[in-house]
């Protein structure tokens, strides 16, 4: 559970409300569903077009980590790998073979296998780092899906607020309605800036950062494993792993 | 078909006009043909005066991939280099003559060529990169067209807007007129963000995403054909290239 | 003859002053040499101050290629490479001492000398690359001067158009001369704004895609140059020079 | 003591309301609790949803480096470093073991480590570089922690303003009100553009300076310890530290 | 002397103040001290904020640069070289001891007294570019002083305006008062785009030339010292130096 982004949202959400309420304003004037159509509706329309089918089912699937992180732990990672290597060097590297039917995470389960079938140590970190970047690519566009959206929403929230002021504008011989068109037009603008610098571009760096973590991760795991193929002692290895974590 | 572009334009058209009606404003007065003319003309002018030819024509034959987005398919050709690979351990390098006949894809079929000529694996690899290396620049420029639309209509639509207030402010002692005058100018400005945001932004992000694509199925190809030139198994090839695909 | 840059700019300024006649407005005033005074010497005097006086001529000198774009023509520059390449293999590498002397392009006169010199491939490359590295910076700096001036002159529009509203306010006693000034006023946000996105900005975009241009095409001639050097024969030259052009 | 820190915080403050009390305002009109709670409060929600626990932590800690800043002396490091090649050549690497106890920076000490090891050079160089690549990600993930504040406090000032606005537009009746309700919701845009530029872009800045100070003088140890490892003499390792201080 | 640069400064003076003498305006209400305290004053409190002491100091000295660039003669440097390297062939490297004594330029004369101690050419060339690697770095931070002041006065500029506003809308009772108060509060807008684009960023981007200059001219230096080390004749040395010349 990432306590911090409920925390930050709810901070946000209370210091912007709560100091609306303090200035005397009324929160109802600041809720408009015709101006939250217009804001939300055209972005996720601009964000369809500009997105492919997979990668705008992907960043769905990955907003669950905004709130619900994806488990990494490099600690026992290295525990496992130091385990691997102390069995290839008792048994040699097929005495992994019964590791990988254990091994729960993809990405390992191919490493092992690239090691039991023998393959050459530089054969071996490129045909994973292809992996890897294949996946950072992916999962990068994922979360830029709401980095575009927070690009987009603060634009249409002019186009929401500027359409407002035509209407005012075109019943200007009635100045009474005057002052109330132009907040209902101004609502469009909040809410255009507030969804991009509250939700969509924190939301984008959050993911970005996750998605980081893991390429990250991913390349420890080639690296122990590939040291694992040159043979190399564990306690090295161990060094060399460590200086991941910082 | 490609559904989300045309579900994203109809959603935010939707959106945006579909708001403007529940505020009670009228269609009508967004539609204007002589801010369409200012900025649409201004933008497109600019556009042309920036592109070089081929580059236009160019990104106007790949506008269509925006709703009919170009056929890749990973998984069949990774078939395809497995039969060309089977093909080459059975009958050598010359076997893949008949290949090349049959093979619709014209890089592919350099490669092939490449391949039955015994150039060295590093010259293959390095003339076909050359090959998507160009592509690619090409591609992406053609892509760019949209972008730099995207960046000259907000301006433009300023210049309509200021142009258009000018021209109110002429004629500032018919005070009755003023509303009026002022909303036909904000016109221009909705029009160039409209179509920035709406159309040439997501534009061309969704071609530099095909450009994407497609640069790294090439790459996957290469990939292919020079380990095919190295004499590689195919079990150890089928297991390099799947990692293209996440 | 650049016709898209001549239609570019015939078809902006066309859509701009034909869309304010339309709305009604007089392009008389959009005309004001005090604007114009403003924003294009205030333009003019950033860039100067910014640029290196080599970079400034330089750009003036590449303004040309605007209109009257560098003439390149890579597939008669592959055959002459192909024709020096069958000369080397019957005569030897000196036999193309009488190519130096009527080859008029300097950078590949450069090169055949190097050739002739029996200059070691590898050696070739770095020459010729570091050759082509100085000019593509010397050339991009002057691409660069307009987009300097595309980034000065809407920020100078605008100091123009807060002088102006000063002027205005300190003559807010005489209402009948608000409107005019304002108008006024406004001219020189029109200026810096159309100056930038009609002009300056497109013409860096041309004269950067033309130094791009130029610089692949370098590129393929050193690709040549050193493929004679090594020996190789012209069928593999040609399969590869011709992955440059697309 | 960071004293350029201190005067410029001072400085810009006094500039900025020394300046307001010249031209006649009253500071007290600047001192809003209400704008305040708005723009920091929805500025540091953003960001907690933004960042990961860890590298808010850090952030937090790195802040004292403002003021005072962490001490780095490149040049007692070069003369230790010498003493460490003399006591490598005179002992043998295993001479280096009694360092390893006394040496207080943790860095270093693995280097050391891997000295005594005697672990490859090129092995050396990859283990702390991984280590320096690392520290330097997180390190600056927390300076930009800064950036992030510095990009969101502004646009949060405008959410303010505009709230601010709406309030006004709706009390348009009684006009008495106006000018204080307008003057109090500019006041969310000073603070919103004033913490991001005379406080979280700078305090982002300084601190990315000093990742990179940090990072440099660990370049400059890898150095020396891979040059030991390669048994130069340190005469020439004296020379090859010393580029690394301008 | 950069003539290139008082042209520009005067030039954009007079265009500016010309231009507003032009329209009518008074330059007299274009100077006010306490608009220039706030919005100089604050931005050099920023800078002072975010730049260490050291940075700062080069950065005053770099700003002679400006009107006084550098001497930097490219021509007779590569001379200079061919003669160390006429020296080299006749006398062998350590004949090059003298022309140490007399070399003015110090980075010259740590190349030539690695020549003379004879090191390899390879760690020649690491050492020198570390060495240019740090001067370029740190002279590029200096330059970037001006980029971020030109990126903090302008913002600034709209503090001191907001202020100014905020000042006119608490007495907006008085309406006689109002123009001359607007106008005072858009002065400091006009001094934070002023100094940004006609002083702050030409600077910054003329001095990042001459570092980028300096930067080139010495590659050109170390790629002749070590082209002295290995031996090369000093006809190849020349075609090879006079690439970096365009």
């Amino acid at each position: 559970m990432d306590i911090l982004s409920i925390v930050g949202i709810v901070l946000s959400l209370a210091a912007i409300l709560g100091g609306n309420i303090l200035e005397g304003g009324h929160v109802g004037s600041l809720l408009q569903a015709t101006a939250f159509v217009i804001v939300f509706g055209g972005t996720l329309g601009a964000i369809l077009l500009q997105t492919p089918m997979s990668t705008f089912l992907r960043s769905l699937k990955m907003t669950a980590w905004i709130f619900l992180p994806p488990r990494i732990d490099a600690g026992s990672a290295i525990e496992k790998i130091l385990g691997w290597s102390q069995v290839a060097r008792k048994e040699g590297l097929l005495g992994l073979e019964s590791a990988i039917e254990t091994e729960p995470d993809e990405f390992s389960r191919k490493g092992l296998q690239l090691l039991v079938d023998g393959t050459e140590p530089d054969a071996i970190r490129k045909i994973l780092e292809v992996d890897i970047g294949a996946k950072e690519h992916n999962d990068t566009a994922a979360a830029k899906v709401y980095e575009g959206m927070g690009g987009y929403s603060p634009t249409i929230g002019i186009i929401g607020a500027v359409m407002g002021l035509i209407h005012v504008m075109e019943n200007l011989s009635d100045p009474s309605k005057l002052g109330t068109g132009i907040a209902v037009a101004f609502v469009a603008t909040i809410y255009g800036v507030g969804l991009a610098n509250l939700f969509f571009l924190p939301f984008a760096s959050k993911l970005k950062n996750h998605v980081h973590i893991q390429a990250q991760f991913r390349e420890m795991i080639i690296e122990g494993i590939v040291s694992i193929a040159q043979g190399e002692n564990p306690r090295s290895i161990e060094t060399k792993l460590k200086g991941y974590i910082h």
